[in-house]
């Protein structure tokens, strides 16, 4: 049988990570197709006209092309509401998103290999550039570990696996590839938790088709 | 009276002109503590018990402190409904959402006062720290101007004002600061009608209490 969905991804993309444990959260079964990034492919003329941003992830379900990791997460938190990855009250929902966006919006744009490849071409030497990421996550990461100091539980947000969680575990392989300080008690109790769910063990880089 | 809301932030930072539109357009009211980025004020002890990551905006109410733009935008959306930021179809909201996720986590972050300062401390020339910016710009709107052009009506997504205007019009402000192109056609009629509502009129940089 055919899967309804199809992800455009990379095995090694961050935000492709958080949108393969999204669907696993759920128990969606999908396709994937794999764009090299180092060699462009995801500016090819195919995948443009999926996403002109030409930025993976896209998720492709009949003839609808939904692009954007955290959008792709809220929608599959609507069409399917179980296991639920925001919290029912509004300002726990808040939190969990704030928390979210640290990463998706303040961590991971700025040290994604488009950016790192810009500074690359200014002159940056490599020690510099890997600086650069180091900065940015272990800035980032701090922020995350003091905005959940008062939240106990297993997960970022309690009990429950939220949508803080799908965008942390990505984030911290970044992390580890930078020569991040990993030194988040908090964080480092969570990713270990969560690395012991089916959904985060399969989505992770090394297990995905097109890795090399 | 006591306005239940307090703003910190600046009146030049564009993820606060977001906020500004939102709480505009839910007819809140709300005071506002603005924080000079340049001179660091984000990051006093004060604020940073406010914000640990020592970002503006930061939104106070009664005991509660939300952070994160585009979060605090989906709170009040759900707290006040109506006007609804973001259309009724998970598709379309979706969609939105990534429109706003392209601003907010792919332009914004990339070229804020504090990668420009981290580009100029690694010794890159102010032309070199404009054209950084207005590159990134131009690139991130020309996707947003793709994103829509099957959309109809005055704003981004339609006849009614979503998610998407909030962020754009904030992002507009910055791609003439740094000389973008300016070239969208349907990202520029969005724009003129935008500003003749009141809400996004006295949500402008320039019509702040901090405004210099």
């Amino acid at each position: 049988m055919t899967s309804q969905y199809t992800l455009h991804g990379f095995f090694r993309s961050g935000a492709s990570y958080r949108v393969r444990i999204a669907l696993n959260l759920k128990g969606v079964s999908y396709e994937q197709f794999g764009y090299k990034l180092r060699k462009n492919e995801q500016n090819s003329e195919a995948f443009l006209k999926l996403n002109p941003q030409g930025f993976v992830p896209a998720l492709e379900s009949n003839d609808t092309v939904l692009t954007q990791s955290l959008a792709i997460c809220e929608y599959l938190d609507e069409i399917i509401p179980t296991p639920k990855l925001l919290p029912d009250n509004a300002i726990e929902r808040a939190r969990v998103r704030a928390f979210s966006q640290v990463i998706a919006c303040d961590i991971h744009p700025i040290q994604n290999l488009k950016i790192l490849q810009r500074l690359s071409a200014l002159g940056l030497d490599e020690d510099q550039v890997n600086a650069w990421a180091a900065t940015t996550i272990n800035e980032g990461l701090d922020a995350c570990e003091a905005l959940i100091k008062r939240q106990s539980g297993p997960f970022c947000f309690g009990e429950d696996v939220t949508l803080a969680d799908v965008c942390l575990i990505p984030q911290l392989v970044n992390a580890r590839r930078f020569g991040a300080s990993m030194k988040w008690e908090r964080l480092m109790e969570i990713e270990a938790k969560c690395l012991t769910l089916d959904a985060f063990k399969r989505a992770m880089p090394e297990n995905q088709p097109d890795a090399v």
